[in-house]
């Protein structure tokens, strides 16, 4: 049986990389995709989203909705010089979609909730502004969720965008503050667990070599992505963030989880967000769940093995 | 001519004498009213105002969206005991209202905004959660409105929720920055002239000995607050903060200005909410105009003349 | 019958002034002199102190004893590009001074008050470093002193370093915040009345033209101060923050206070070293009064009298 | 050769544990010991101090110098009501001493600092309130240290007195940021290492049935230590967070380090008092080195074969 999702994206690498597994696991059925300013501006992540869509073959009337153009708490617009190379994508060049998106996302997600009571799982990939926005709209809304998986956090590590705080989290902390004090059930997928499963340079160019353009464009997303990481930190492997929280969905039990309470730092001079987890007390509240331990050899070998999938048997281009 | 506005609004008593002065007031154009979580629950304040455009008789396919349930970076939701007595109308007991009001509230302004470019004044009489969500959401929109008046903050005198904060600042206090800060034209009417421009008790007296059922509640609702009013503080005499915003986008010139830029404090440990005015360098930025004088008599006259004009002419519950 | 005091002081001009009112008053009785960091470093301030000690012929067994050389919460050096002039006094050359500063000014100030329980009033002129040091280190010392009269803070009116803080408050807000928070009993001369206090530029001129160098020196200083005023806000007029804090506990009727409780914001974002005094409920405490208004007139005329004693009749230069 | 050490400490247990190891060390030369609040109150951590100074027949004439009674930005004392249990040795009953301490800790350490420029090593066990108090008081005191060894802080590790903060830090946050951000070279010792050398049970039931009274009660200590942590982590052994800081002054090999710069958050809302070290740039700065690995078993040995000594041959009490 497979597990209904919904999917909260800023693509970039990574999230693209998730969404390509994620349309082509069994495991998992995607019920629409919304997106989020965060690794690119709004306008460049709702445009890759449609191009990654399109690669993926999903159908076209896949509800597909846009959100929020910055955080909730200070909308500056995420800029549109981004991290993940020009345009978001790595400088990977993806044909034109013509798949356009509808506005809303927030009202959207809230909207699909309460359809779906305790059906549905939330998967968010990016700063946590529309799922913040929809609890803030629609407090009703985060209670018909069956769970909230988030990319984002580091609770024992290092951040990667300041020394105490993840990138996710530091986009839009109040957001992220907002979800994991809500009390609904949260797991929490950060870099404690994606920084000890990378994928290497030779997986990443087995998958480029693969007949299919989508196996031959998350190869291409992730060689670059590893040499850049080998780069900086002189191992030719990539983190697949988003990815590995997916695969989280669709495998639960490929991380190993500690339970307890936590939040996000809003104010610190230096730890602004920052995740704090508090995880010796898991009597108090049990409702957040953070994932300390990865078996990587496994996630590499799933997400290759579905990636690896679209050159074997292209899915066609289902419809209406 | 009538100048076009939008009303975003908590009712809450002023509130309730805000919106019936606005209906009342020809140099005035009721555009929509939307509703946001403040002086009382969103719940309470969207009924509240249904009931209060019934007896405005306000048309019947008047636009009346609700909004946002609760600050933009904290998601509590308003607590339904509300500081405004039971119900928030300070114990007032009006007829159910059959209006009901559609929901997304941020989404709506955005959409009048832009379908207008330039016309319309957004006068924000609750915190400002909606106004920034509308922000956060569609960015574009905040420059297609033609101002916007805020009735909120203490520039050179006391808060009045805490000592450095005025109640509607205080409530959302990343959404009252997210509008400061946006670079819009923003008139803030606060309580250095709320405070300076009491409604005596002779006059609430006055109105509620009126013929009509509007004036006849005004004048009851704003007895009430003269009289705790007067407990408190030893003056009886009733604030009439969202009135007198209102009344300034009305009477242009009734408030004295002086201009620079503003923010809130989100982060001080005794200071949130706290509206920080630099008016000693508007060479550097006059977007912000701090409203610092009022004709007092004049303000109540005006009030005093529209509300009276209910009981003298009742205007027919015109609609569709 | 005079008041025993203890002067901590970073001059800067109007300590300057501060000082020599105080030498030439019969109302008080100057038991000693600190020095801290503040309108220059501690190095210049020192010095100057000296300097105007022995303008003021002050005898030379005076207690005179340096402090600290940042604020206690972040040990910054106060940089030597002083905002009081090249040096701190304005560009004024007085003749160096023989008199040595010993060290250790908290320990000092603690062993004073403890030596004479009950007796001595502490008038701090600047950041309060000394004066929270003193009482982190010895908590018993603030309980005997009679009363702490600071120069500080701006309660209803705009800062003068930040449109939220005065100077002093904001060069060691930790130590503000120890000292009003305390309990004990503190008065507050901030700029709500120091603003409107100004020497005219006519007094000055008079002070100058008068024989002596203490009258020449304190004339010279007021006009220059009164000039640069003039420059920047259009009325050549000068304040006197530091002299009206001193002549405050000469003339106890010259002000007057509302009582209340009081801190100081270390937190904030755009608060940092902002007063926030609570005012309104001064039952329940009643240790803190801020002085928000001021008979100017009185103020000039005792200043003016009591710097024109220096040049009627020198005090010998009296000592051991 | 020995190294020279100031030993600044709020005893305690653990601290009791590292002075009684420091005196019984060839390797160091204690030229001082200062005392401040922390684990316990002002006069208890001095109380403590003296004891166990007698304990360890320390010389009469050893400089012995009462500090802070709080932090340097709050100055709370702390409470009476020790977390070391009552009277903050874990209940054991030492003799009263007659050893009288000086006061003014900051002042002595920095004259200390300046008469043997480069010479002295610091070794911090308490919060950092005397050291930045010293930097606050005597700037240039800071730069005549050889070195400041510090107990304190977590950096990849939750911490023990809220899940971001170490206790010492958190205790005086602003004072530790002070030394951090000295520029000095700071060595840390924080619950990264002190949490991966527990001293186990049986260590302490032999230490404590050697002959002597220091061995015994080191032995006491230590088992009464290893016991309360069994109870609540499940593991009978001891941290000995003081101890190991003292440790690796002694045996320079001890601990592994990795070099970079480093502050404490002073503002956060939840991360008050967190060790916050950016590790990755060691390019820019080597001030700090955190010590992330640790030998356990040589520390464990260290440790005994020292306070076993004292069992062996009990020093004489020398001293004037």
């Amino acid at each position: 049986m497979s597990t209904p999702v919904l999917i909260d994206c800023d693509p970039g690498v990574d999230d693209a990389i998730a969404l390509l597994y994620a349309l082509a696991s069994p495991e998992l059925d995607v019920r629409g995709v919304t997106t989020v300013a965060g690794n690119t501006s709004l306008t460049h992540a709702t445009r890759n989203a449609a191009r990654v869509l399109d690669l993926a073959a999903a159908r076209a009337d896949l509800p597909f909705v846009a959100g929020l153009a910055g955080p909730v708490a200070r909308p500056e617009r995420i800029p549109d010089e981004p991290i993940h190379g020009a345009g978001g994508l790595g400088g990977l060049d993806l044909p034109d979609s013509g798949r356009a998106a509808a506005e809303g996302a927030p009202e959207w997600l809230a909207a699909q909730a309460l359809a779906a009571p305790g059906a549905l799982t939330l998967v968010a990939l990016g700063p946590l502004s529309n799922v913040a926005a929809m609890l803030a709209h629609r407090p009703e809304a985060g209670a018909a969720l069956r769970e909230i998986v988030v990319m984002g956090g580091a609770a024992h590590c290092q951040g990667n965008i300041t020394p105490a705080a993840e990138f996710n989290f530091f986009a839009d902390p109040e957001a992220a503050r907002t979800v994991l004090e809500s009390g609904l059930p949260v797991r929490i997928v950060g870099l404690d667990v994606t920084r000890a499963a990378l994928v290497p340079l030779e997986e990443a160019d087995r998958l480029a070599a693969l007949p299919g353009a989508a196996a031959a464009a998350a190869g291409t997303l992730l060689r670059g992505f590893a040499l850049r990481y080998g780069e900086r930190f002189g191992v030719a492997a990539a983190p697949v963030h988003d990815a590995l929280a997916v695969t989280a969905v669709a495998d639960p039990g490929l991380l190993d989880y500690e339970s307890g309470s936590a939040t996000v730092e809003c104010d610190g001079a230096v730890t602004r967000g920052a995740l704090v987890a508090d995880l010796r007390r898991p009597e108090r509240t049990r409702a957040v769940r953070v994932a300390l331990g990865v078996d990587a050899a496994r996630f590499t070998r799933l997400l290759a093995d579905r990636l690896a999938g679209y050159g074997a048997a292209p899915r066609p281009p289902a419809g209406t």
